[in-house]
């Protein structure tokens, strides 16, 4: 029975057994019982968690380009952006399921790199593959699904922000936007640039941070920035019934060469609008802000990866946002990242 | 922030608010703490049961076609062909997570109609929608993730079927191809044959059937035919080590009007090749069969929805599948159902 899609399936399972990523070596929380190959996987949950169960689209011609994105980033970055969805809540992730949809002439090579990429970043991120489907398309088409878990009643929204909390930033921002204008332009040629692309290829995922902050209860709202910034605060802001006000001079904008800033790459509009960078946005009550800074929790800090944590505003009562400039001035902040459907949206 | 897709989001969500299964009626199992509108869903796991998992895509140009199938069909197909897939391991399902990416002309009536479509699935089915996300797309890319759950320990797998074991199926099989090929061949304008597109179109799903093969643990080894019997069991004895014999005579195939049979429709073609039926294949030990006709067992079966259970053949501890046509001759069955990645094979 060595038919097309059992094929495939085989290419991809096989990308897993040197790392065994595919259903062994799960983390603590839930346990696989049945794994790739059923109709669907089973799962044992581990008591006193809950789960957290998301799923992300990765497409050709509107996530990535197939003639310009390396596959093994493709595979890489799928799995990250739909794994930092759950970093978002703070939760850990167990499995994942893979649908793939393949034009025929990418079942061989293409695909193994792509499912290279992808059982790296499972095994960085300590995820196993417990199933999925695949089938033909004229298009690459990917949607993932991660279930994870989390301590009970720890796990953290969107809409816990209230008037007056502190808002921080993990990481820098801009820079994935900054490497993907790099390729948009056809820079990659250059080999100075290619540095500059890794933000954009192989985002690092905030699971630890994440964790973290939902289990020492520090963080009251939380979510990752995908859309860009300036979108994803519009968003828990809205959930939480609130407004907000930044200050350009804080954000960690990520550096631009100043031969890419001649030619139009703004550091601050890139961090306000820039998307993908994967980094966590979090409201964190004055009160327990200090704690950010103390040197216990600076020690923990290193623990989840040494992730710088800035400080870039506050939570207003007004509902609506605003950018404070480096001299003081404020004007209103709008949603401008990511939005596949607003007209007049640059697509890749 | 009328944005673009938070616009989108909000037509589906409406789809639910009339039947309520945007979260809130959620069956035993799995309770659902946070739904659509965070990063991901949170659940609390019942006790006792364990969890089942499963993602499917449902792509134009490889599952439907944008200009011939109706959206509500397609709506409701995708939520039903990937809840089959619970039911093939006598799970129930609980929640579901819906990626949609769309082309923009399909953001309005299209979206309206395919929601409702979903919705109605949904409810029929008591599965809550839990989130999901919305991309843009030349053509319509939809995966739904479903989660559900079992009893611990009585998920019925594909690999349980043991040599001697008696065969069965659920309903009748080909009515789905049927159906398929009538709107292939351009029929469906002729009123006459609309009644038959709906074994295509609607595809009932034995979500009761499955749980009670499960709990009963009548089933050594289940599936649900979406590719096609020939197909499907193939892959059941390939799961299980084992062979099988099927006996054209006793296979329950779907009625083929005169006329249709004339233009080549083959009864025997269509319930040993044709997709989509989505009935259950199951094998029974021989000492429990017969229980399966017992006065206390067709009262349950009743319950389950009247569905008619036929033994088509027998599980063989030879490696092969053999057809028995109804003069006793015996002829080797190859695996001829859909495969997405065949060469040659007929795309929809």
């Amino acid at each position: 029975m060595a038919r097309g899609e059992e094929a495939m399936i085989e290419r991809i399972r096989r990308s897993y057994s040197a790392g065994g990523a595919a259903g062994e070596n799960l983390p603590a929380g839930a346990r696989l019982i049945t794994g790739i190959g059923d109709d669907a996987a089973v799962l044992r949950p581990a008591a006193g968690r809950e789960l957290v169960l998301t799923c992300d689209q990765f497409l050709e011609g509107a996530h990535f380009l197939g003639n310009v994105h390396p596959p093994d980033a493709v595979g890489y970055k799928a799995l990250a952006r739909a794994a930092s969805d759950l970093a978002a809540m703070g939760a850990r992730p167990q499995v994942f399921l893979l649908s793939l949809a393949l034009p025929r002439e990418k079942t061989g090579r293409w695909l193994d790199s792509m499912a290279r990429g992808m059982a790296r970043a499972a095994r960085e991120l300590g995820i196993a593959l417990a199933g999925g489907d695949t089938s033909e398309c004229r298009r690459v088409s990917m949607s993932l699904t991660l279930l994870g878990d989390v301590r009970r009643g720890t796990g953290v929204l969107r809409s816990g922000a209230r008037p007056g909390e502190l808002i921080f930033v993990s990481g820098t921002l801009g820079a994935a936007q900054l490497g993907l204008e790099i390729l948009r332009r056809g820079l990659a040629r250059e080999r100075r640039w290619r540095p500059l692309l890794r933000a954009h290829l192989y985002p690092r995922v905030r699971l630890d941070l994440g964790e973290w902050l939902a289990a020492s209860r520090l963080a009251s709202a939380m979510m990752d920035i995908s859309d860009g910034l300036s979108t994803d605060l519009a968003r828990l802001c809205a959930a939480s019934g609130v407004g907000a006000r930044i200050y350009a001079a804080k954000l960690p904008a990520a550096r631009v060469p100043a031969e890419l800033a001649r030619r139009g790459l703004d550091p601050l509009e890139l961090a306000l609008d820039g998307g993908e960078d994967y980094e966590l946005l979090f409201t964190v009550p004055r009160r327990l802000a200090q704690r950010l800074l103390a040197p216990r929790v600076r020690h923990a800090l290193r623990r989840v990866g040494r992730v710088p944590l800035t400080c870039i505003g506050d939570v207003t009562r007004q509902r609506r946002m605003v950018l404070v400039d480096a001299r003081g001035r404020s004007r209103a902040l709008l949603p401008r990242g990511w939005d596949p459907f607003r007209i007049g949206h640059p697509r890749i």
